[in-house]
């Protein structure tokens, strides 16, 4: 542990987030999510026992958001037809607004399956144990300006 | 995430925990153990940002306690003269009193030093991210009989 | 060992059996089954001196089948011609049948080489030393609710 | 597999019996017993799901006892006062007999703490899920002569 | 060494030829078969200082020959115009029908460079000191069926 | 890079701030200590081209020091007769009274070489190319309380 | 550290930076840049908490500039549009100059995903944390002549 | 050191000589050749201080060159235009015919990308600190007869 | 292979026996011996199907024996009682007569214990198949003189 | 290569000469020293094909000998009643004064035994070919100063 960092984030997490750059991308990823098949090409984190919101949290107050893209944010999109509801979304644009002045105008939507897809090429993967559906969201690391 | 299994039990923590043997020990210690260091020669595990307790509950479902040893749970003993509370002791006896029959009565204590030297020799550190004082706990594994 | 989880899952099998995630496909194999081979991308775990009945039921007593796939268990299809009985299919219909209401309608049959392909590709393979004939199984995970 | 091997024995487990030379000893132990702290410096075998005998029977068949040891066969000691019976000793002896022609005269008793300190510089252990009491046994290995 | 295993069978060989399934290629290489650049992702044994025949004829008594296949051995042919004799193929045909029934009718050919195709692609190469030309073989395994 | 985090902390040095427990040490080490051979049991963690100021500033952002140590923080003391002048101490003793309320009174010394037994067991070392001499700087660090 | 050498240059820098020959290509990147994800296949060295002058300017004292190349020295190409300033650009050719009598003669621009694509090219990638814009570099090595 | 084997030949390419086979090829490199970075897929053997010449006249004492092809020795060829003069060709071909009848007759030349492209798919590379210019020398492995 | 390299020497032996030095010790044992054991702090080389004399023979040609060294070949002294015959013994002297002008004088015996203990700090064991009785020798590498 | 570095430094001895801080040591041992086997907890660097002068020549360009230390530098002292001359003595004074002013001055000598003692706790041994007598040599490093 150390003063002023979040102790839900690992030593390793730490390490991950801090090595990142600029356009490099994180996805924290629900409990069901193939997280190790997914992540064979990239670092995956185990952060079992834990929703993603407290992970959010807790990553946003390190990691800035890329001001250069519009959605740096981005949810897998409800496959068509599909009744779900997805009130956890509410609770990540809240967290985002908290850390990022753009609040939810940089959070988007990626189709499922191209949401896979760049899963496969993000920089690491955090499998978390989230139970709600349509939870997983990827961040794309900003410039860290003084 | 399995059917049945606590989430909180990570795939790494599940299988040390299953390939432990009859007398093997296990120490879930709190945010500021040296675990690394101490577990140097055991296996460390990290569940950053989690409190023993809710850890402690979710081994005891899997993990039987020694049942030749009367004293199967070891805490750190109180520093003489240092006055403080150690309340979370009590949360523990009631955990260990949901999965063992002999409840607290096989809760001992280990002097602080003791305890490091025990540590040493463990057979893995839990490391997570509990904020009580006097937190650290050491099980020592039973007999799986069906 | 640990209560309630059966023997014949070994702790490092365990530990993959948890760690998958929603649609990653898992190969229980018999003794002919080239898995180093077809595993070279893959996890293998040996399970020598076992059938697959036995591992097979173990299994689904912790792992849910893709609730989202029609046929979440393939079977290798019999070639064309091949005269040969596969009475070890009826029980492997029942086995799932036990932990799966929708019974033996999720049991589906691949083509051999299809068979294979999609084993190249597998999470994991668990190498058995099952005699039966045609005796390959493949169950893709679902999602664990509570 | 192999023509007129028992497929019981792991490819891994051939390569080890066969390596191992006049003098070595291999344990085969029980699922209490803490195979993973004891072989830290040996090589740890998994057998989960199978007993000790099934075991023994087909390691014998291929791996000669120390002709030149008068006990190359030992058992753990019952703990004196402890009043559990040890059938599967029984069984163990006649496995013995089939492949040695001195029989149960070559299987000796080691004190509970003597075996421990022998299991821990064992070449190898083998970890059953052997469920009998008293079950753990420990083989010297002979010399092959054609 | 084991009782009744060929010692010319390493401990790692005898692996190897266990761990392999039905359909899996072993390609039993001569002295200047480059079988380390062939073999860059297979397993390559080195067997120094023997013959190819020593070492088939061992091979033969555990590993079964493909049922299945019209030709589960094979030969590398001769290069058109090359007047080479290759006397040793006859040594071969003779050890192969000691072991399985269709006797060298189950020999086949393959062209020079399918046939080092084949061998970047077979589960493991065997490097032999073997002086004979055109000496390298390769074998398909079989089922094996008590 | 991560926000508010002193960009000299590297994404290693970080993981490895955050993993130490209470009462871990850690070396700074001046440009010709002999980092590599004393942490053959310890991390080493190369800062080449800073000196140790700039270090032990970033570090002492994030680390708190020992609050039931009297002297969490030491020298190498002086060898006796040597006239050298170690003004970088004066230094050291403004960064430590910035972070820490006790300032230069947690501030000891050690003998030369009880200080490198000491280095030889800390958790880690870091390697500057500090050129002030007598300039190593050992830190014990304390208990994170929110 | 060594005679000459200057200590900005760690014992892996040093090496690397030997084991280089003509026509390599090195990124010194700035505090942004993506380094450990465009590096997957090449060496990354960290150099946290220096900009990329003192680091280049140390390196060029013994890393020739490739003499058979127009621009063996390359620079990220302002975006089309951008209005940004790039002052750190003078400094980088003033201290080519230094070394290289072509001076910014051999300083060229190399459009942004072009510069991304001989990044992943790279033999190695050095992680600075410099803070200027636009301030990534690219060198190819020339041809050492005594 | 053996007898009669030239010390200039280290353990590890006396190893590595002795391993390749037929047709397999060794690149020995001058002292600017990217050595490293056209062996990611070969092994690199460094020679540092070495000419080529020393080397060669050494590995020719032990390495027969193909007898089935016309140029098992190829050197890189002069870019069109480029004056430079090639004196060291003449003691290469010297070192050549003491090992090998048909002498400079079978060293040929190869285009310059070509060689490198040859180089990437060699066996080996050695990197030596030769200073000659276009003194880059490939070898094709024969076969050893007695 | 390699031209006047006997092929009973691995690439790996080579490599060992060029790398070790004046005073190692080199094992060479017969088919029961505890090699894997034994050699847990050294090198162990695989030589199985072979008998001890031909690789003696082959090592001879490359290796010099201790000239500094009164007994620098060491058999293993037959325990008093045995009344074994060791004419293997006499095989060996005529080896190392070929090769060494002191003959049969510079082979020693060791107890059989104090040959265990040698045997486990020698720099290499190499693990044969040879089946006579008392048949381990250790040599003791000299010096190469021109 | 680097520019003004001696190209019989290989990268990795640069390293490693680097990495060293002040008292640590350094061998440079003769062809015949059984560097491998006294390095086992050292970093061996070989340097086949080299004498021991032109290594030593090379390193004391870049490396400090230890002020501090009366006799930096030692050799291995001759063994009573040994006749031998040992002119490669003179030739490493000669070089030590061409880089330290106290020049033979600083040069000691270490009984045989006593210097294998100290070989086995140095830091890194070079392995090279020098073929005289009585030649190795041992350095301490000292304390770079600008």
């Amino acid at each position: 542990m150390l003063k002023g960092i979040p102790p839900i984030l690992s030593p390793q997490l730490l390490k991950v987030l801090c090595e990142m750059g600029h356009s490099d991308r994180l996805v924290i990823s629900d409990g069901n999510f193939p997280a190790e098949e997914m992540g064979k090409d990239a670092i995956v984190i185990r952060c079992d026992g834990h929703g993603v919101p407290e992970i959010l949290d807790a990553i946003l107050q390190l990691f800035p958001l890329d001001q250069y893209e519009e959605k740096p944010v981005n949810l897998m999109e409800v496959v068509p037809g599909d009744p779900v509801e997805t009130p956890i979304w509410d609770t990540y644009k809240e967290i985002v607004a908290k850390y990022e002045k753009r609040g939810a105008d940089c959070v988007g939507n990626i189709e499922r399956f191209a949401f896979y897809d760049e899963a496969r090429t993000a920089y690491a993967i955090i499998a978390t144990s989230e139970k709600a559906l349509y939870a997983n969201i990827m961040l794309q690391k900003g410039v860290v300006v003084d």
